[in-house]
């Protein structure tokens, strides 16, 4: 009945067994290829070692071969995988399919379900998310939405450029979220669409490159141009596209907190390792009182990180929307996981700048995410019209 | 079993009572007279009347009037209580009688019990606490104790100067920490002691002009010496008043959080309603984006050390010592509400450093904190060691 | 030719002779009574001893008995005099006469040189400003001025509110700003007037509490009411207002960046006094890393603030408007004033807020200043707006 | 006589000829290739053409085809270098040749600077700087030093192991920092000696893969094993290499600074531009507060960077050995221009992590600078160390 903050046993043994599997299976594949999954082949040779863990897809159902954890439970062992920057791809819970998988369960038909969430839970397939666009289209104001589903004959057709669309290289199909009334700028309504990667009216374009690049896939450019799709290609109902990315975004945004607090402990980890063995000026760096207090600040970081997801996740579970909670886990997640990063590196001097440590890739990979999923600044302005809005209503 | 972040219907409806019973009793007072309590009288009215709205001491024992919440029961009563500055004290729960309280019900004889913790749980006397002591006795570092308690004839002599003691001026009695083995320097052994007001071996001295007032009581100078107890004057064991301290100093650092953290809530109400109503630059203030950023801001900080607030309290009601868990929190909570007291008061423009408003008042009451209860420095150099020997046991 | 950042010799004097007398004769009198002027008589005895020893009145043209300093002039010595919180008073070089005395000196006719500037560059006599308006007057949006001056036979009738008033109790005359064309919201015209204390039409209302309390004479209500005044009592032209604002604003922005640049190195000079001598965990507090990086960043904050202030007075010096320069160093001094002070009073812990150092005193005297003057944020619009017309001019 | 912050008129001249130059020929170079140089080939064109442009080695005396600046000169001229990441190169003051010139110049031979700086100020060959070293070697502190020189016949013999040696890779010579007395953790002696790039016991080793990319050569493991040279091939006196370090290390830092303030302009200039244009939310981005918050922040930043290099300048060009200046300066402008590029790059949200804008190269190349050189933290404890003594004096 009351405070409880202690996950069930047996979110617990998965998370302790998760966190064995990264360490010893994961993080050697990392470590020998600077943290970026070289092959196809190496995802399935992982994907096939978590299985043999049992601990793949955690999120997943069990009807689909997953723990069918909920967002508290993901809290516990999200972060273990993430422990790695590969630890996501290994057990399947990386962007987007990840939350792609959360959506399908939520939202497809049954028909969908088999053809299109069970082999993706299953690691057969990947897939990718196409909402974002190029300015001046739908990027941290999603009423700019200027892809375009028009009805034709038999079903729709879709028009439109998206960008930052990650995975989209070697996805299986791509859930594409396309204005069905309204126009850009003020919000209309939008619906989702499964297109099959061998549309010939969808057209992977180049790799956009980025600071980051371990999500496996790319950010890629995609066009839409006379796209094709039957009635049955609809995800959920039409015209409730902005609700249904709702339904995604505030899990994946907690998702993505969640691995990346991982990236953030382990980076801890190397620079705690470091600074209890690094001689500098007669003392043991880690008996430097400057050394000390980035230390201390990391673990206040990372706690209070987890704290503010585990808040979000809990409201989540109890079935409420938790829009500012999200955004409040998002936003100092996103800014923590940077300094702590940015920090555990400073400790490590010229060695973590350097290849010998992951710190500098760490680095770039977790730069993004204070702009990916919705910047910091457009996270705060919702913060603040919630909190106004509390007070004068 | 699983996660649960929901209080439990009685400690809900007490924290409730308790919100409306400070914004609608206690706040009229504080804003009345500047956020410091006028007189005696005023405390004991604020107290009758919160005995007579069912909220007076949520922390004591039943068998001692009280509502016997747990750790994780107080951070959401005393949260509320702490909307005011003279919440507090309204319902028993101020430093220090809050945390003798606390220490009494752990450590005191039944005797002591009578005779001492019936009479402050009661609200009839106030009590201090006497362990920090000027440079270059005990302060940051405890181990630099140096007033001493040596053997006499039928018990024990304290001798020695302390300062910064909390509400000494008017107390019944005070909690002594006195060295009892060892020199100032090595820990050795200390021993506390309960020393009525009227032993003329301890002397009352200055008030200690300091930035906060509203601490009633004040913090004083007191001198011992050649102050005599018998041996029922011992609290617990000889020897053992270190560890009897840490039994006070963590749940009294956590309740210290609980109370600021409500005073943050309140300046940041403040700051939302006037951004909400003043017009500036032919805007809202609220529709303004660094405004916004700060409002968010101070939601962030606030959910964040709520978070950390609660996760310590869970552990030290699992029986825990959370030394780690506490000084993140306070190390956390003592910055966040500083910063959030400053942003309030930054919105408010000129009228946020006028008498018009109480943030001026608020930013000078909780800049001590930082220093208080263990300097963030000293917290975080504790808490680096704990992280330094985690990583290297 | 080439760069040259040394004061010239005369200025370099004056800033020497006037350090050693604040140290020697001001600092004394302020810390026996806690920063602030206890009385006119006092005043009166620290001009006195600034007259005999040389330092009166830097700024002042040498006709009105001053030293005739340039802005980078003044840099070097009120930085000198800001070192104490009555040094400035002690020079005559307080807020507000300081700025009217530059003001007056560029605007007034002969005869109100006469009349107006001569005693009150001579001490004789104080003064005020009387341009900041209570919400929704003119505050941080000079616009929303709403205090009018009206045409009436033979001169004016000024009507309005205006609160701050600095150092209005006890002026002998205000300068006052009102509306003489165009209506709140839009700009219009503005214009000064020299309105004497005796005129019955003005009336000093209350003291406004304010966080600070250390600039003398107080922050005021004032209330214009039917208050006629002739016509030579417009200082400089009719609706040039807005235009001799900026003249007096953009030099008194900086003095008061000067000013409290002197606290700031005051307060570090106190903090790294203490730790050298101060005793901790078997350190000098002046050996440990932490209390190292806060004198460091101390150190680094004043010589910022410090190029900032001379660059922005150098810039004035060539007759350029310096609006960016000025900006530019008003908000980082003010933030970087706040912050040294605030390390600075935690580096002494528990003695850093009592009254036992003047720490707590300079925090509530520096906090205003990141809102008087222009706040940080209606600073930080203006340099953002001129750094982007740059970028598309 | 009077404070002057102007410039000359030959280094205002050369300064605006140098931004010319970089933004019409160097900044395309760049952009096409990621702000990596591509080839030596391209080195020599751009080198080439700035020597056609007459803005080719500012800093090195004319009798060696330079400007012969001095360093207020040089913070104007570098600056305006340091625009793109391939200016400094073109113009032939790159780190590590920039500080090896200015070392040459004031401790060479003239035999030696015939043979090493004459071709070196020409751009005729590189050369590379041998003094840090891995751990537990000489890093940030430089009493580590173990690499030693050791009397032999008619020379000495250097071993010793060398990282992050910039530039090693295709230097025709290295300047060698060895021990010639006493033992790693006391200072003892060091020698600098100059060892030809052919030298059989010099080994270049690996290329340290490192997050910055752009200085050109590398950042390389050299290895010196039984490495013999002749008694001319000793820079300056024997056991002087510490002070000699002093010589080039203060200068080398302080051009480090400018040439990242360099980038850290063009950053702001890609953001404010940017921000000019884009629209989002109905707005201009330069129109939204949180946007402009930014920009601000940048302006400020990058002011305050400047006034300190120039200070620091200034004090060495008054022949002072200015170590204080040298360190606030460093500290602050590597901790500024790091906050300039990330804030820049925040305001051009999914745009500013692709490699549509240098941005994310930026970001990898200017955090390094934080550690090279000095880390902050070493700096940090210098200045305290040096705030202390001069306060107990």
């Amino acid at each position: 009945m009351a405070v409880d903050l202690a996950q069930d046993a047996h979110v617990q043994d998965l998370a302790e067994r998760t966190a064995r599997f990264v360490r010893e299976v994961v993080v050697p594949v990392e470590e020998a290829h600077g943290g970026v999954l070289p092959s196809d082949g190496e995802r399935v040779r992982l994907q096939d070692a978590a299985r043999a863990a049992g601990v793949f897809a955690p999120h997943a159902a069990p009807e689909f071969g997953g723990h069918g954890l909920d967002m508290c439970g993901r809290a516990a062992v999200f972060t273990e995988a993430g422990y790695s920057l590969l630890g996501p791809i290994a057990l399947n819970i990386a962007a987007p399919d990840e939350g792609n998988i959360h959506l399908l369960e939520r939202i497809a038909s049954e028909d969908q379900k088999v053809r299109y969430l069970a082999p993706l839970a299953a690691g057969d397939v990947r897939s990718c998310f196409a909402m974002t666009e190029p300015s001046p289209g739908a990027g941290s104001d999603p009423d700019a939405l200027s892809t375009t589903a028009t009805r034709v004959d038999g079903g729709w057709r879709i028009d439109g450029r998206k960008w930052f669309i990650t995975g989209a290289d070697g996805a299986a199909f791509a859930i594409v979220m396309a204005r069905t009334s309204g126009v850009p700028g003020d919000r209309g309504g939008a619906t989702m669409f499964l297109v099959d990667a061998d549309n010939p009216g969808m057209t992977i374009g180049r790799h956009i490159p980025t600071l980051d690049e371990s999500l496996y896939g790319g950010h890629l450019e995609v066009e839409f141009s006379d796209c094709r799709v039957t009635d049955d290609a609809v995800l959920g109902e039409v015209d409730e596209g902005y609700r249904y990315a709702q339904v995604r975004l505030g899990p994946a945004r907690l998702t993505h907190c969640m691995r990346w607090l991982g990236i953030a402990r382990r980076a801890q980890d190397i620079a705690v390792a470091w600074a209890a063995e690094r001689q500098v000026f007669g003392s043991r760096l880690a008996d430097l009182g400057m050394a000390q207090a980035m230390i201390a600040d990391n673990e206040i970081d990372i706690a209070a990180a987890r704290g503010l997801i585990l808040h979000a996740c809990w409201e989540l579970d109890q079935g409420r929307p938790a829009g500012m909670e999200v955004s409040i886990a998002k936003t100092f997640t996103a800014e923590a996981v940077w300094r702590v990063v940015d920090r555990a590196l400073q400790l490590n001097g010229g060695r973590g700048v350097s290849g010998d440590v992951l710190l500098g890739r760490f680095l770039r990979e977790v730069r993004p995410f204070r702009i990916y999923d919705g910047p910091s600044e457009t996270h705060r302005w919702s913060i603040a019209r919630r909190a106004v809005a509390r007070a004068t209503r």
